[in-house]
């Protein structure tokens, strides 16, 4: 299963995705940092998100889409923002079909390893280790890489319950 | 000028369309309501409304968007779900590349012509009176009406002002 981790802002947004590789490790795919901010106005920061993530989407072929819930923001006005950006993300999840997931920060902090008081810094170095990752331009990757670890990990058991997606490929 | 009211949400979301007539009036064009809460989780209202909010510009074709300013939602929870639609109300605008403006909703309520502490009946009324409208099925409607007769009303010095815009049609 491949996870699509997004950090939703109207300045940077994080998108980090990885995989369960043939041994059951957490395996790094991608990760992008949009800068709406250099867009424009928000309408405009908007269609760029739209644009931009709906590409990472095609080229990546996620199964799934996970989120932090938005509701843990610690400012109303920053949150009412961000939440924009959010919609934006939800609907290109949507328009492609695929299942959105949402965790709470301190379920994310604790899915990599670190405590529920952990600084951004902290979740930086346990996603570039885990990953196997050098330096990361901004947290919002750290952080897109994180939620979508945390997914990874979450939808284990269920994967493991489902009945196996069988794909018939048609040959001419 | 064509002008686009939005009032968004993620239960229902209101558009209202009017424009000037040939002797300076504010003249009806249509109005919608989009019930996005019957179509499920949160990303697929989004690309509910995303499609609709999208026909609805390809059919009436208006020159510019005007919506609510954000910050004045008296629940910082709701104006925070509240900000998805209104995030891809706005997408949907500069995706057809339509200029978009914001205003407070006591400018909304004086330029319909009632007090800033008017209730949502105050404004249906004289939505109604003044587009000669029978009843509106819902509040978001006439909000949304109201939005855009009080761009409609402010756009006017502007548009005096502004030099005229030359199309060039390129006959071949």
């Amino acid at each position: 299963m491949r996870v699509l981790g997004i950090d939703p802002g109207t300045r940077y947004l994080g998108l980090g995705i990885v995989e369960r590789d043939g041994r059951g490790a957490a395996r790094w795919v991608a990760h992008a940092l949009l800068e709406p901010h250099k867009q424009g106005e928000l309408p405009e920061r908007l269609a760029y998100l739209f644009e931009q993530i709906g590409q990472i989407i095609e080229k990546h072929r996620p199964d799934e889409v996970a989120v932090e819930g938005v509701f843990h923001a610690r400012n109303a006005r920053s949150a009412i923002v961000l939440a924009h950006a959010r919609g934006v993300a939800l609907l290109c999840a949507a328009r492609a079909k695929l299942p959105v997931f949402e965790y709470a920060p301190a379920t994310i902090k604790k899915a990599v390893g670190v405590s529920g008081a952990a600084r951004k810094e902290g979740v930086e170095r346990m996603v570039r280790t885990l990953l196997q990752l050098p330096a990361l331009e901004r947290s919002d990757c750290a952080d897109a890489l994180a939620i979508a670890l945390c997914h990874l990990q979450r939808a284990r058991p269920e994967l493991l319950t489902r009945p196996a997606r069988h794909v018939i490929v048609r040959r001419s």
